[in-house]
C-alpha cells in the first residue's frame, strides 16, 4: 500500500509517519515552506525522512506568504507568549493554508497514481484552525475524490478525533524520536516554552506522565 | 460588492471578468503561473485587467510543475493536435490544478475578507477535467466555506452549465476583447488552430455567427 503524508517536521504529523510505516504502507513524505518565519520543522523533516529512508519532497511554496494576509507565522507580527487563547491564536492561523497543502499533495499523489492521502489533523487545533475540524474533512474528502478522478485519491485523517496527548501515547509507544521533531512556533535553538504550540506539548507529554525530551535536553 | 477571480487570460475567464464589471462588482484579479509552457495566457491577463484598471496579482507556483506528472501542459510531451478526443485531452490534464489554484485563491480572499470567490469552468471541459465538473464544484463549496470559517469565502462557478458557445454569446454582448485573450495550448506568435482549445474555440465562435477576431487578425 502506497500513501502520501504532508509532513510538517512537528510531533503530530511525525507519531502518523510512524503509524503508517507500523501499518505497512510506503509512505511518501511532502513537506511545505509556505513562507514560515523559520525552518527548523523542515530540518527535522529532512533529519526523520533520513533516519528512516523515507522518500521525501520539500515543496516550496514560499511565493504565497505575501497574498495570504498578515498572520504571526508568515509576517512581521509577533508569535504571541501565551496559552491557546481564541485571541493569540488566532493571529497565528494562515488562511487556508491545510486546504492549499491538501489540494498541492492531492494533485501529487494522483500523478504518481497514489490513492490515499493523509495528514495529522488533530482536536486541540479545532478550535483555532478551521481546516483542522472534522467538518472540514468530511466535505473535503469528496472535493479531492472528484477532482482527482482520472485517479481517485482518497483523504484520511486519522488523528481527528484525537487530542495531542493520545497522539504522544500512540507515539511513546511506536518509539517516535521525538527529540527529532519541532513545534514552537518562534525557531530558536531551544523551544520557547511559552507560545501556544510550545504550551500545547509540553502538557500533552505531561499527561502522558513523562518529559518531552526536547524540554529534558534543555534542562541538563 | 466585492469579488475575487481566477483569471487566466482565455476566452472564459475574461468574460466572466466583464460581467462580474457589469454586474458591479469590484474584482480582484488572480492570475496564476503553474509552470504552464507558455506565458502568453498571463500577458493576455495582465493587458486585459490594465487596460480595465482592475486589481491584479501574478501567483507564482511554478515551483509546483516538477511534482504533478506529466502533463503536455507542463513537461516535455508534446501538445496533441486534434479535436478534444479523451485520449488527446487527457494529455492536457494537470492534476487538481484548478483545485490548487482555488485553494490559494480561497486564502487570498479570506486574509482579505472577500466573500466571494469566482473561476470560469464550463460545460465542455467537463468530460477531460475533472475538477470543472458541476458535482465538483458542489462538493468544494463547503470544503472552501468550511476551511475559511473565520470569514466564511463562497465559491462561485456561474458557467458551469454554459458550454463555450455560450459564453462568447455572452461575451459579445458585454464587449469583450476577445483579441486580446488567449486560449492555445501552443504560445506561438499566432493560434495553431490544431490544438484541441483552439478547435473548440473556433467552433465556439461558429456557432454564434462570427469569427475569432485573433483568427481575422491571422487572415488579412
Amino acid at each position: 500500500m502506497k500513501a502520501v503524508l504532508i509532513l510538517s517536521g512537528g510531533l503530530d504529523s511525525t507519531t502518523l509517519l510512524y503509524k503508517l510505516l507500523a501499518d505497512g504502507y510506503l509512505v511518501d513524505a511532502l513537506t511545505f515552506n509556505y513562507g514560515q518565519k523559520h525552518k527548523k520543522e523542515i530540518d527535522c523533516a529532512i533529519a526523520i525522512t533520513s533516519r528512516l529512508d523515507v522518500p521525501h519532497q520539500i515543496i516550496d511554496l514560499s511565493t504565497l506568504a505575501a497574498f495570504l494576509g498578515e498572520s504571526a507565522l508568515l509576517g512581521k507580527k509577533e508569535v504571541p507568549s501565551c496559552h491557546y487563547t481564541e485571541e493569540a491564536a488566532r493571529q497565528t492561523v494562515v488562511p487556508n493554508r491545510n486546504m492549499i497543502m491538501l489540494s498541492v499533495a492531492a494533485g501529487y499523489a494522483e500523478a504518481h497514481e497514489i490513492t490515499e492521502l493523509f495528514y495529522a489533523a488533530h482536536k486541540n487545533d479545532q478550535t483555532i484552525y478551521p481546516d483542522c475540524r472534522p467538518e472540514f474533512v468530511e466535505a473535503l474528502k469528496p472535493a479531492i475524490r472528484l477532482g482527482t478522478a482520472w485517479n481517485p485519491v482518497e483523504l484520511q485523517a486519522p488523528f481527528v478525533h484525537m487530542t495531542k496527548a493520545d497522539i504522544v501515547r500512540m507515539g511513546l509507544k511506536l518509539q517516535v524520536p521525538y527529540e527529532l521533531t519541532w513545534s514552537c512556533y518562534k525557531g530558536k535553538a531551544m523551544p520557547c516554552r511559552t507560545c501556544p504550540t510550545c504550551i500545547e506539548r509540553e502538557e500533552a507529554f505531561a499527561l502522558c506522565g513523562c518529559r518531552d525530551p526536547l524540554i529534558g535536553m534543555d534542562s541538563h
